[in-house]
């Protein structure tokens, strides 16, 4: 990365996919020009949120990468719910899950592996990350469950509904209070402890402010090129014969979290490791607690309330993916066959979607 | 608690609660009356089973207080049983096992956590309870399966419940033999190193013989104004429109499971949350590795062998409870969010329950 | 073991056994001279196994004796892949692997434990496999959930069937590639520190070349004292009433795991139960991640593909299996108590196949 991607490429692929979209060029050009800028707007926006992690600190890092990431999303599944199309809405929430804890945490650990033999971080984080994942598999799962054993009507689906997505923002608050309020100390504590020093300063060019300006810009940027490529989708899906919910569940979702994925995978191959377990943990976790929720107070809004239930496969495929990641975070250490197993529930996952 | 429940307060609450039952009272009445009755004879048990503890060992104080919370609740079943009314019971029992382990667990989390940032207790014993539980699990979910899948005979579902709940029966005994006998010494001794040194004496004024004495009076006392509070419940749930299955699992289990609740959460004040967790799983496992099987057995006497096949929910229920408590204890430490990530999958299947 | 299984017992329960078969003597003799024989066979197959394990090292003798083991079970399984019996291999796959998990690690465990408190063992392997496992679990899960349900068609089961173990058996190729070559070394040396000295050679009488010719010839008998048994069954399961379930899940399984079952008691008894644990796992795993897949890719060369769709029976079995194995071994060290909770879970799936 020390001589990054260059700027004028960034500009240039950025302009071509605005004439695609806006000129109306054809959509699988559209598609392919969007796909690329995607890829260079994501290591942009990896870029700046490097510098504002250097400034802010490794673990709060993670969290704005998380947090900036996902703006696009939410912004795109607003869309998505005004023109109610809730089980896309669903699809894409499902594979940005599993996309982040399977493929993001799978590339990471696996090319962190490759470069070095064993990666450790914090313990105490994982395990808390983990019980909160769980907590959100459960919160997800219930509702499917009573709904499928017992008559409950129209109404009280919506009560449930608000309900849990209520429990889930509140949960997801007060994990913000403990983990940089609370309890921050205590967490960076151990996290300094197993995470060494930061990285020098050579790799770091820009000031405080222009990061801070530039990360900005750069989620500007990602959120336009994703939406273009959205866009596209309804074409790509009807002329190369893919379901809805495969392309909701896995095109989307990759290329919403293209940021996630970049920025990840860069910094598991410097060994900050924590930092990308960080990202992808932490980006499912706002997925499911907050992005998931306020979707559906969203819906409320519009009159038409988009329940919290997911279909079968849908919460299986969350299921496996928590079940999974979390039994191989809990030990705080990983190597690169952790990352393969990952990809390959992926993989399975994928097949399976595809087949479907 | 340096100037602890007025004995007089005490009696009083006790006196009024028997008069409403025996003279007849208004129901929702005699319901208030008992209920208060109830957290002060709960209050009397905590404090004379923390001198009882006191005597006995940390760990054999909070099996101690597990047992006398849970004689309560194997009177009342029993009688339930004895009506045959075998829906109310499971939904009880299911119940107080994840009101043991979200809510007393919970709210002693929370509330230690509140004071103390973090709090340690013995990791392999908590790797024991967690597989204890899951054993637990395993043996409710597996005749629960075999009866959906395949045509099973009303005999046959019989023999099965009466195996399942020997297995259970013994393993509880042997659990007895391996913590009491066998391991004693190993498991007190890593009790010790992490809970440090046992309270001053400042606290504890009775005697030995008052203790115990005090400990059978309590229990009796708690059993008999939980009979008549469940007594009362009947005409609570017509009058308030709730559902059988919620109160079963949610008014009679939190209020049989008081005594829990105050003794495990003024332990976890007093940062010996080690004792706590001893008592909400230790309670939990109780009702599931013996309450449960004894009542199929009381049952067979009778004549109707009660099955040991719980329902989707109730099972559901019973499973994300161990899920979630076993991934919070078993890195040994806690904090406030713990607990209330505890307390927020209790509130989700309260609601859920309540819908139905 | 001083004075190990006489070789002339060997030779003549063998003979008597070969001489049964081919004189086709009454079935049920038969079945009793070979289950004889197969104690004896396998005990000398574990002698042999030891015997290299001594020169090849503690942990790749392990998975010696897990594929030396598992050899039978392949070449009987493919056998009955040809008559196209693939309910009957799916049900001795499913016993095979919770007969590892359950039966042969419990019994490690439970005696073992008896001989020594508490028994240590390396675990970041414990760690590894039990992600491994949850893989696998995964994996024979996910088509399950797709297939029950979606409208999936004929070819597109066999498609994902393919896939599924074309992947399981790469997951397994890059499993030996990252124990045996990359990380062989990093797991070797936490091995040691936790298993500490090698034993002495008092009880090694064999040369390291009389050790592979016996280890190769103890494998060739068990395959042909175990077929020879297995020849048996459907006569056995007629005359006793038994249904073919039971018995391929438990019978069959039992008898073709005979091999690993006395070799990892006897190791469990000599304080090294982590050789006994990378037994029983690395069997389990073996099961899943290679013979099945490779049972798919047989079938389908015959021309009439085996799906990889296990029964809801069988999934919740293997599931149950791994959960609390994995809950048992995650925190490297074992005693009596956990060996106990094992064999549990083992009565509870036998008796439940038993009444199917």
């Amino acid at each position: 990365m020390r001589n990054w991607i260059s700027p004028s490429l960034l500009v240039i692929t950025f302009i071509l996919s605005a004439l695609g979209h806006y000129a109306g060029w054809d959509p699988t050009l559209q598609f392919i020009l969007s796909a690329i800028a995607v890829i260079f707007v994501a290591g942009f926006l990896g870029k700046a949120t490097e510098n504002v992690a250097h400034y802010a600190g490794q673990r709060l890092g993670g969290f704005l990468n998380a947090t900036f990431g996902n703006a696009a999303e939410l912004i795109i599944a607003i869309f998505l719910v005004r023109e109610g199309l809730y089980d896309m809405v669903k699809a894409s929430l499902t594979g940005s899950i599993i996309g982040n804890l399977l493929l993001v945490l799978g590339l990471s650990l696996f090319a962190g592996g490759l470069k070095f033999k064993v990666q450790n971080f914090n313990v105490t984080l994982a395990g808390l990350n983990g019980s909160l994942m769980i907590v959100a598999v459960i919160a997800l799962f219930i509702p499917a469950v009573f709904l499928n054993t017992h008559s409950i009507t129209a109404s009280e689906t919506t009560t449930l509904s608000l309900v849990v997505a209520g429990i889930l923002i509140f949960s997801y608050i007060a994990w913000l209070l403990f983990s940089m309020i609370t309890h921050k100390k205590y967490l960076s504590d151990v996290a300094d402890a197993s995470q060494g020093e930061l990285p020098h300063g050579h790799e770091t060019h820009w000031s405080k402010r222009k990061s801070i300006v530039f990360l900005i810009l750069a989620t500007v940027m990602v959120a336009f090129v994703s939406e273009w490529m959205v866009g596209t989708l309804d074409t790509i899906t009807a002329r190369f014969g893919l379901s809805e919910i495969f392309v909701g569940a896995f095109l989307v979702a990759i290329i919403g979290n293209a940021a996630e994925h970049s920025a990840a995978i860069l910094l598991a191959m410097k060994n900050k490791i924590g930092a990308s377990v960080e990202i992808a943990v932490g980006s499912s976790l706002q997925i499911a607690l907050f992005v998931a929720p306020v979707l559906v107070f969203v819906s409320y809004f519009t009159g038409n309330t988009m329940d919290i239930v997911f279909t079968t496969i849908e919460l299986v495929a969350i299921g496996v993916s928590v079940f999974i990641a979390k039994s191989i975070i809990q030990d705080g250490s990983t190597n690169w066959y952790e990352g393969l197993l990952l990809l390959v529930v992926y993989i399975i996952l994928g097949v399976s979607f595809y087949l479907v």
